[in-house]
C-alpha cells in the first residue's frame, strides 16, 4: 500500500467486494478465487486428490508393462525383447487413464469456473466432494479391481452429471456475457 | 472489513486495483479473474459450452458402440458377444474426442491465462467467441456429419491459431517473470 | 470506486488483503491469482510455453503423416491412397502427444492451485521453471530426436515428482476444507 491509503488502511483488512449485480443488501463478499473462500479451498483439496490419482495411472500402466513385458518404444526394450502392443492388461489401464483425461480434466476446469460464479457454498462443496469421490471409485472398479457393471457406469455417470450441471449453471449465470 | 476502514469504506464498493505496471492515468481496474470482469464472464460462458460439447462426445461414442456392438471391456459385453476393437465408426468419434483433448483443453487453459493478463476486452471476447465456435463446428464436421476437407481443417486451424496467439501474448506479457 | 472512498483512495494502490488465517504480523499480501503476483506471472509465462509446445505436437504429427502417407480419415486421403494406421513414426509422435495430455495438463492445473495457496515465492518459481523445462526436454528426446533411455525417463520423472509435490502441498494446505 502506498501514499495516502496508509492512514486509513493501516490495519489488516480482508479484501472484499460487492458484486454490482447482487442485491443492495449483500454488502461485502469474498474474492471467489482466493484461499479465503472455503468453496475454493474445497475445490483445491479435491483437485489435488484427483491429480494425484491421475498421476498414479502412469505408475499402474508402467507396472502392467513390466509384468507383461509390453513395451511400445524400441528404446525401452532390453534383453532381446521386441516392441509389443495391445496387451489386454496394459490396454485396460490405458483406457481408464484416457477416460480420466476425458472426464477428470473437464470436471476440474468446469468446477473452477463454477466456483468463480459464486454458487451456494453448501451445494458447491457437496457437488465437488461427490464428483471427485466418484472418479476415485471409477478408477478402483475399472483399473485396480475390475468388477462387473454397473459399478463403473454409475461412477462414470455421477461425475458426468455433476460436470454437466456445473456447466449448465455457468452457462445460465454468464449468458449475458455471450 | 474491520476496524478503522469502516468509516471510509462503509458503502459497498467494487474492489479494484491499479496495476503498478500500467500507465499513471489508468486509475482503477477490475480484478481480472472475477465475475465482475465481463471478459472473464465471456470466458466462463464459452468454457461451459465447450465442456458440455466434450461431455457429449462420450455419449456419441457410446451410441456408436451400441450401434456397431463394439465393446472394449469384457464386463460391458452381454449375450455371447466378444470384445471388439477398431470399428471405423467408433474410431472416428474417438479420434474427434482425442482431438478435443489435444486442442479444447489447451484453449480453455490458455484463454484463462490470457484473460488474467488483462488484454483489450474487445479483442479478447472476439477471440474467445471465435475460438470456441470453431471447435463446436469442428465436432459437427468431424463426428456428427463427416464432410469433405477443408471444413475440418479450417475449423481446426482457427482455434489452433487463436490458442497460439493467446500463448504468444501471455509469453510477451510475462517475459519479465521468466 | 464510488462515493466516499474516492477521497482516501485517489492515488493508485495495489489491492492487497491479509489472509485471515495468517499470522497477525503478516500485514498485506498480494492477490495470489493476479498479474501483480510475480509467482503467478512466472506460472503464466511457463504455461504459455508449454501450451505452444503442445500445439506443435499436432504439426509434428501432421508432418509424419505426410511423410509416411498415413492418414486416418477417408476425407484426408487423396490420389488413390487408402486410410492407414499404425505407422511407427506417426505413433511415436502420437504417444508423445498423449503423454503430454497425461502430464502437462495436470501440471498446469496443479501449479495453478499451488500458486493459489500462496507458497514460498522462491520455491514456487523454481518448481514451475524446472517442471516446465523438463517437459520441453521430454518432447525433444521422445518425438524430435529419439535418444536412448534414461533421458526420457528422467525428464518424465522430474515433472511427475514436481506435480506430485504440488498436489501434496495443496492437499495439506486445504485439508481443513475437505
Amino acid at each position: 500500500m502506498e501514499n495516502g491509503t496508509m492512514a486509513t488502511m493501516s490495519t489488516p483488512a480482508v479484501v472484499s467486494y460487492s458484486d454490482p449485480d447482487s442485491s443492495p443488501g449483500s454488502g461485502f463478499s469474498l474474492i471467489l478465487l482466493s484461499k479465503s473462500n472455503p468453496v475454493f479451498g474445497c475445490y483445491m483439496f479435491w483437485t489435488s486428490l484427483l491429480v494425484m490419482k491421475m498421476l498414479l495411472m502412469s505408475l499402474l500402466t508402467a507396472r502392467q508393462r513390466m509384468k507383461t513385458k509390453t513395451f511400445a518404444n524400441p528404446e525401452d526394450v532390453r534383453g532381446g525383447l521386441e516392441v509389443r502392443f495391445g496387451d489386454p492388461n496394459v490396454e485396460r489401464v490405458r483406457r481408464a487413464h484416457r477416460n480420466d483425461l476425458e472426464n477428470v480434466l473437464p470436471f476440474i476446469l468446469m468446477s473452477l469456473a463454477y466456483v468463480a460464479t459464486g454458487p451456494n457454498p453448501l451445494t458447491a462443496r457437496l457437488l465437488i466432494r461427490i464428483g471427485a469421490s466418484a472418479r476415485l471409485l471409477h478408477t478402483v472398479v475399472y483399473a485396480v479391481i475390475p468388477v462387473p457393471q454397473p459399478a463403473r457406469g454409475l461412477a462414470f455417470l455421477t461425475t458426468f452429471a455433476i460436470t454437466f450441471f456445473e456447466a449448465g449453471y455457468v452457462f445460465v449465470c454468464c449468458l449475458k456475457y455471450i
